[in-house]
Order: structure tokens, then sequence, then C-alpha cells
């Protein structure tokens, strides 16, 4: 158990078990969320270790990729989210500069091959490390009336990325300083 | 960034955000997902740096909670999920003994005192440390006829934990060996 020096709390380690394949190299212009990206395919690939883990997928119509976003910047405890003009709290939003930046998308299954499933309805960017796949169960994960806060009454309507939150070119591995 | 010098695969690091608390001290008898746990309530403790990042959050009915399962088993590529009789590939599960133990529940929000969150509809075992808190939007998350594979035609209608993902009684710190 690792534990950091400078403040007593563990840290918890991630393996990328795949990545993610998408034409997407740059936030910038990217789908910000899978709703948005209905014309945009890409491929996960997981592992060789991890093929056999697959099995039975094919019958979901979607799953859940939880991924590392690698490329956005350090963590804000406030931001202007891309659906609002307003600030809120971070985990008020889907914001990416998230204290850990563990990624959740609800992506279209087209096939999958061996160890690569096909996908649609991709808003994540190009080389993306996958952690794992997870079946979406209507039964666990759909709450379609469920009160969604300021996103009801919010004033923009951008579908698409800009860069702000992606400022730090340096890829995150998880330490902060 | 970390390197494993056994496996050329880099190493992310998290860092728990909170915990979790409930009633929930071992893994049998504990609902196995959110809509199996309506009566049960507990609370999500931030650390003090976090709170400013939960302003806003009040007006969502639900939140996901991303969690570091802490008290499961080592990987396995194919499970006996509890929803079923027949074994399964991995991914095609949300059995909790995942390469990356990060489970992912979509609980009911109650109330808001500063750092702690009351919640409802809780599926996570006492002490289980946070990664990260995102609200529920039913525009991103709700897909209320996504097809379920073999949910659909399951022969089980467990509801409620036993002991088979969680026989290891060494905390998982996320080192694989």
């Amino acid at each position: 158990m690792a534990r950091d020096p400078g403040r007593d709390s563990v840290l918890l380690e991630l393996r990328p078990i795949g990545v993610v394949r998408t034409g997407f190299t740059e936030a910038a212009g990217t789908p910000i969320q899978p709703v948005y990206a209905s014309r945009s395919e890409g491929e996960v690939v997981v592992d060789e270790a991890f093929a056999p883990a697959l099995d039975d997928i094919e019958g979901f119509e979607r799953v859940w990729l939880l991924y590392w976003m690698d490329r956005v910047g350090g963590f804000e405890p406030r931001v202007v989210p891309y659906r609002d003009t307003r600030e809120h709290g971070l985990f008020a939003t889907r914001s990416p500069c998230r204290p850990n930046p563990v990624g959740l998308s609800a992506v279209r299954l087209l096939s999958r091959e061996g160890r690569v499933l096909r996908v649609a309805d991709v808003d994540i960017l190009d080389g993306t490390p996958l952690l794992d796949i997870k079946p979406y169960v209507p039964e666990f994960d759909a709450h379609p009336s469920s009160r969604a806060g300021w996103f009801e009454d919010r004033t923009e309507d951008r579908r698409v990325a800009d860069g702000r939150f992606h400022g730090d070119a340096t890829r995150r591995t998880g330490r902060r300083s």
C-alpha cells in the first residue's frame, strides 16, 4: 500500500487495460458527451490478456467506458462548464478537470471482433487509456426523469469542446503536486 | 510517470477524495445495485479541500459515485454474476472483481450539508474510498430502452450480494502481481 509522505492518504494504482481509438486528436472540436457524437465511430482495443473477459458483451446495445483523461489540466474546485455561462462546483459538472481524472461515457456498441470493440457515439480523445468496460443496464442506469439541477435552465447549448480544460499540455499520470 | 519494470505499461495513480459511510460492513447481504437498495441511506463525506467543489450539487436528484472497491478479490476473466447461473465474460457483467476495481453507482441525493452528502439507494460497503462524484444527467446517462444482453433472459433474481467476489480479505490497493 503506497503512502504519500506529504499527506496521510493512500495512493491507489490503476493500470490501463487497453486504449480508445478515435478520430479526435485534440480537445477543441471533440463532442462533449456521447449524445452529441452520434456520427463519431471509434475502436476500443483491450490488451490480449483481457480478451476473454469480453465474452457475451455483444448482446449489449451500449457499454460504459471508464477511461483516464490524460490530457486535461489540473483540478479546479469551481468551473464554468461547457453547457453554461456561470460557474458551478466541479462535482456539479461533467467537466474533465477532476481530482481523479476518470472519464465516463455510455457509448453504442456496434460489433466485437476478438479484443476490439467497434463503437459509436464516442466523445473521447484518440489514444486515451482505457480503465474498465461495464455493460449498460437500463434497470440499473436509466433514470430518465431524474432532476438535473442547473442543466435544466442552462444558458449555453455548446456540444463540442473548446480548449478551456486542456490548457496544460503535460499528460496527467495521477500524481498531484 | 510511474512505470512497472516487470511490464511495460504505465501506472496511473488515484487519491481518495473522501469516504462513503453506510450500514453495510460486509459484502454478504449488501444490495448488488442501487435500485435494490431503496431503503439504504448513507453519507458521502468529501475531504475539506473538496467541499467548495460540491456547490450547486443540491439541484440534482441523483449523482454518480465512483469509488474504489477495496475489499474484492482479484481479477477473473469469466464469472458467474449475481444475476445469473451461467458464466459470462467479466466485462459483460457488473461483478466487482475487475482489473481496475472502480465501482459506479447512481445514488439518490437527499441533502447536502457542507462537505457531507446524505444519500439513499446505496449499495456500497462502509468505509469505501471515494474517487469522484458526477451529477446524473438524463440527457447524457439515461437510455431506458437500451438492449441489455443476458440480463434480459437471466435465470436468477438475486438482489443482495453473497461472498463470492470478496473471498480475498486483503484490501486491494491496485497493485496486481
